[in-house]
């Protein structure tokens, strides 16, 4: 694009909760998506302080009925003209009926232009083992998959909605296979797959991706790339609006080889869910390429995140030897010293908008075998 | 700065409204700010699906409560380290008494530290002769003024708390000259100045600026720039924020001839309300250095926005020949034209970061004489 923009002029739902302070839900979404090109209306499903890993915040949640309300004012003044929605974070199973609705409404809209609707889902109901949703909000989100063109789910998500024990690689393999299946969702990158494997060292990640075929065999690709060792929030939320502008990118330059193509952009985006023909391998997939795009703008915000945590956390243990009350007693020293490393752990984003941009691609697709 | 971002390491605390869809109040000035490199706390006041220009809406308002409640929950976290405040619209009085409240105790609490806190207010009070607020509003816009470190009125405003009505350009500099006397509000910038003048064409508008010396006498500037003619909603909010990184910028960078000043940042910025010594000329402040760059991003992103909305509102008109329907009776029509043309005046933001970023200066500051 001229303007400097990776995408075409790009309109973006983006729902998901607002936090004053720091980096995660629509707050590191929008700032992505925005940093890309993306012309976003940002509906806020809550306003809290600041994430919930501090354990302690204030605000409050936006119900079910104003977000249909938010909705309704945007048709009205003929808002509602969406390429993309982005949705994550939704406090509770009515309200999330109410975001699948808005979700739903806007892909029968689209019905009769091919691909020019798509609904990237981020499932986000809990992690390593444990749900932090209300148990209820697990079958919402397994009767939305089928209306989403992507959907994001992390190992644990993705066990959730495919009820396949993940244990190896090949057990990944068959939940991608089962959910495409089941669902007839197009596009899958699970995040954040911690796997023993022989191609895998004990201290990385890999992301695990798949665009099915016509007939819903699954086409699987992994990322394998350097983990970080430190717990940050906010890295689903980033990955989620960086997949969709990624993906619309990759998709829009397939195969541009025309003049004609060359402005108007690929057939493929007039596929029905951007889905790549049967004869497309997995390491040619426009999910594969947009994935390794994802990875290295995280890997270099994280990266840079870890580094300037280190100098803060040691400021912050040199003040709290000598902290004025704040400090003393040990569980006040230990609360205050939690909140100073959530602080410090915030996703360094506004300062390396480079990275969001022009990311360096280091992590490359390879093959994953479907056991 | 090595990561291309024009100022330090800044926290701002951003409080005003946020729309869904659209560029107006947090909307805009969160990421302005953001894409210049400010860590942004962002608290609305309302969310509401687009502005109240489109004439109709939905969405709500934050109360007073929540608004303290939710400072006090970044104060609990030891997130309120802030070092900047840009305040914009805020619904109703006691919801801005909360605000004032807040930044009353920010620059409390940096009262050690000179040159610490920086308070950008926006008084959003009305335009063109009248008020958009309840009247209670304006005289709590009063008593926060001298807490504030910059104010932008526009020139309803200026008359408003200056209580000089402002018919030329004398009578603007007395209008400056009350402000910095009576609130002892230290910098001053009126926005969209429309006066007739020998050095101002009918086509044109003006900004007026001032820093108050010691002794509050006023050292006042104007820019003169062509006018767009277009009536677009946010820009004062986008001005605001803009003038908020802009005037760091000018301060950190002022006269860094040593190698240490280069590493640390002027003297000027250890100075309470970043006060140029006396013997600093009008054309000379950082606030007049600060207001050009605003004025040449504002023009750039203005520009291209009515450039766009020129071919959008043709489509629409197109369009609107055969409408289905929703075009058939002219009060119907007028609407729908009237909500077409206020999505199609938002300001294109997002596609042109670099306006933003690397403006080029075309515009500069000239001397307004005292009268």
């Amino acid at each position: 694009m001229s303007d400097g923009s990776p995408i075409p002029e790009t309109r973006v739902l983006a729902v998901a909760s607002h936090v004053v302070s720091g980096y995660v839900g629509n707050k590191i979404a929008v700032f992505s998506l925005q940093s890309l090109g993306c012309d976003v209306a940002a509906l806020n499903t809550v306003q809290f302080s600041n994430h919930t890993g501090y354990k302690q915040w204030t605000g409050s949640k936006v119900s079910a009925q104003e977000i249909t309300d938010l909705y309704q004012g945007l048709k009205q003044s003929y808002l509602d003209d969406f390429d993309m929605m982005l949705s994550g974070y939704v406090p509770g199973a009515p309200a999330l009926e109410a975001v699948g609705q808005i979700g739903q409404e806007l892909k029968r809209k689209a019905k009769s232009k091919p691909g020019s609707f798509f609904w990237v889902l981020d499932p986000v109901m809990g992690d390593n083992g444990s749900l932090y949703v209300a148990p209820d909000v697990v079958p919402v989100y397994k009767s939305l998959v089928p209306y989403a063109n992507l959907v994001l789910p992390n190992q644990f998500e993705a066990e959730l909605l495919s009820e396949v024990q993940i244990t190896d690689m090949p057990s990944i393999a068959r939940a991608i296979q089962v959910m495409h299946e089941r669902y007839g969702i197009p596009h899958i990158v699970i995040t954040s797959v911690s796997l023993p494997h022989p191609d895998h060292p004990v201290s990385s990640l890999s992301v695990v991706g798949s665009t099915m075929t016509s007939d819903r065999k699954a086409r699987a690709f992994k990322i394998v790339f350097p983990a970080i060792d430190c717990y940050f929030s906010g890295t689903g939320d980033m990955f989620a609006a960086l997949m969709a502008v990624r993906m619309r990118e990759a998709v829009y330059n397939r195969g541009k080889d025309s003049q004609q193509q060359q402005q108007q952009g690929s057939a493929l985006m007039e596929r029905e869910s951007w889905l790549s023909e049967d004869s497309v391998d997995a390491l040619d997939l426009p999910l594969a390429r947009a994935a390794e795009k994802v990875l290295a703008s995280m890997h270099e915000v994280l990266t840079k995140t870890a580094e300037r945590m280190e100098g803060a956390m040691r400021k912050a243990g040199e003040a709290g030897m000598n902290a004025d009350g704040v400090g003393s007693g040990t569980g006040a020293e230990e609360k205050k010293m939690h909140l100073l490393k959530s602080k410090a752990a915030e996703l360094r984003l506004v300062r390396h908008l480079d990275s969001l941009r022009f990311p360096q691609v280091e992590f490359r697709a390879t093959r994953l075998y479907m056991g």
